[in-house]
């Protein structure tokens, strides 16, 4: 008998057909011994429509309300889902984030769970009853509703299923598991049947959209094994799981890309310590996230920084360096969105050199130019012009020997 | 500086805009200085969105479910409000029934309030914020989400008030107060300024919709004074009060009538102890609820009982009472769904005598057959054929003087 976590997102509970799949589902679990508490998020669309509700009224709508209107959202799912289980005759009962309780901190919005409490869960899965729990809300110290922010719901799972001990935690999503790239993009891509939380950590922060973040953060954390699946059939997922002996055999596993990064100069800065500390404190006060970044020194003791933003946020961007600019006498400042990150990721790049040299040789046998680069252990990642964006994701798929049902040892 | 407690329905703040226009009201008796609780209801329509979604599952969910389902409707209303009065300058504060606590039973759907906590609203006013409060919504004791049935709001909105201390109760409707006859039926019917929560009680348990009998029973309780007027105007509408001597002045404050009940007539039973106990002890336990009841002996020692029942349990009642009637040997049940019943109201039939020969004077005059009768001290029903009923409520109206200004002493 295990314990097992599911979560289910807002496609997979979209409408009450959809919410009668998952509960067929839960119930074939419940079914053979199981112990099983359901995540899930607002029915798709419905957290829409309450924010253009609120945004009619206003562009800054209090935080603090917002969240206490946005919670509704799972509050009606977990209401749907324990009242379609129960008319199948399978014991349920739900929980909101503030019954559970899901501790968080106060940053309404964007709020980080610091505690999961368990007493009513553990009791209604010993009345042999399936916990149904809205995903995506907590509640902070003083019982203000707080959420998660968007995509909150995996990491709500992960939080429960590591404070319940669970032996899994499985995602339901609408693709088959994490693929070693995008299938849309890539004919050849293959899913994974298992990657490292590191990895997973790597692509997900480099544009693969299956996982949140901080939910793998918290997988790792607290050694959750994560299961991710599709909702639509029943085929085996991808395990994100603690690192093993044999993923260090494959050099690379996954090839991430973004299209929605910015790339921006400012060049002929006078080169002296503390110029890059003000560029970028004035960016980080204004809360726009800098990824990659390049200095470079040119001639005559002049500086060029290269730094790519959210596209969002380009336009803020160049509103809060022009000032710094002219502070610093910088001789331009320049902009292009026409730009793509392309990112190679493996735990086997810690133990095999030459991954890098390779990624850019084979990008420039393809006569695509390498604008920025940006590595850590187990990423490369290069910025190209987006037009090339395909060819790249393609030709590096096929160099590392991704395609293969076997690892591609070299 | 007042404390009041002002209850909005779903038709107040049935969108963006209108809830615009509640904010602005509250905004108003901010400004002079009050301390102002909001109270208010889903929007109109979206229970029923919700309870269409809940009853394509089954006819039947689950009541702790729906109540967790419904409960999202207030909490939708409470944070759009609070938004709106936030972007107006107006610090406000939204709380929900779990939130308050306003703790009640456990009996979903329909719980009654036991008790409720002011310490959060109390705070909330103490920083001259406005509270804004879900209406119709609960929590037990355990921390399930409850809700207190249709019209619940208008109950939140007293009780809170009545914990609180408040110095009113402002019940906001779409109709300007509580009037001597539906408007619609009498054009002569004129609004009262104010009424006794007796009087109040008997109109509404006999079909004046204005405000939920037991809001009114909490009401006179705790002695809120409770004022009934439109969100549209501002107009001073009905003050629902404690009885006063200038009430017992007016014989009859009101005329109301309800069309939807039906007669049912089991007849030739044995006349024998025990026999209406069981009819009775039978609808009971269907939870139907019988409203007047006639008993008479004819010949033969045998007995006929009348009773009226609401149409929508017409066919239930028919079911439960044939096995019950045969065992007693009955000769016939009958039943008539062409019925109203007529009712006067008034504090002042308690020191006045021949009030209800007069009204069954008043009927037999215009040929209206009388079907039935009931009494209680400051009322008198009487049952008569449905299409007298327009007929029924103008003579009255005009025989004890209802559409004058000035009260109408004998």
């Amino acid at each position: 008998m295990a314990l097992v976590v599911q979560k289910y997102g807002g496609t997979s509970v979209g409408d009450v057909e959809r919410i009668a799949n998952v509960a067929r589902r839960v119930a074939k679990r419940h079914a053979e011994g199981d112990n099983v508490v359901v995540v899930v998020s607002a029915m798709s669309g419905h957290t829409d429509n309450l924010i253009n509700m609120a945004n009619s009224i206003t562009e800054r709508p209090e935080p603090r309300e917002m969240d206490v209107l946005m919670s509704t959202g799972e509050q009606v799912t977990i209401a749907l889902l324990a009242i379609t289980l129960r008319n199948m005759g399978i014991p349920a009962r739900s929980f909101t984030g503030s019954q559970i309780k899901v501790v968080t901190d106060s940053a309404h919005t964007r709020a980080r769970i610091s505690d999961v409490e368990t007493g009513g869960i553990k009791g209604t899965l010993a009345n042999g009853e399936v916990a149904v729990v809205a995903g995506f809300q907590g509640v902070d110290p003083s019982g203000n509703i707080t959420t998660l922010g968007r995509g909150g719901s995996d990491t709500s799972a992960v939080a429960i299923a590591a404070a319940l001990g669970a032996d899994s935690c499985e995602i339901y999503t609408d693709v088959d598991g994490v693929y070693t790239t995008d299938p849309n993009l890539c004919p050849k891509a293959r899913k994974l049947d298992k990657i490292s939380y590191d990895e997973m950590l790597e692509l997900a922060s480099v544009g693969a959209k299956v996982l949140q973040i901080r939910s793998v953060e918290f997988a790792k954390k607290y050694g959750v094994p994560i299961h991710v699946r599709s909702s639509f059939n029943e085929n085996e997922g991808t395990w994100v799981v603690e690192e093993d002996d044999s993923m260090e055999q494959v050099i690379v596993s996954g090839i991430a890309y973004d299209r929605k990064e910015a790339k921006v100069s400012v060049k002929g800065v006078p080169d002296k310590p503390g110029i890059v500390a003000k560029i970028f404190g004035a960016l980080s006060e204004e809360n726009i996230v800098v990824d990659v970044i390049v200095q470079d020194i040119g001639e005559g003791g002049k500086a060029s920084l290269t730094f790519t933003v959210p596209q969002t946020d380009l336009s803020k961007t160049l509103d809060v360096i022009k000032p710094v600019a002219d502070e610093l006498e910088a001789e331009e400042i320049s902009a292009n969105k026409e730009i793509a990150k392309i990112s190679i990721v493996g735990v086997g790049m810690r133990s095999h050199a030459g991954v890098a040299a390779k990624m850019f040789k084979v990008l420039a046998a393809e006569g695509v130019n390498i604008l920025m680069i940006s590595t850590s252990e187990i990423k490369v990642s290069c910025v190209i012009e987006e037009k090339y964006t395909e060819l790249a994701v393609r030709v590096l798929h096929d160099a590392f020997g991704l395609e293969g049902p076997a690892p591609n040892i070299e």
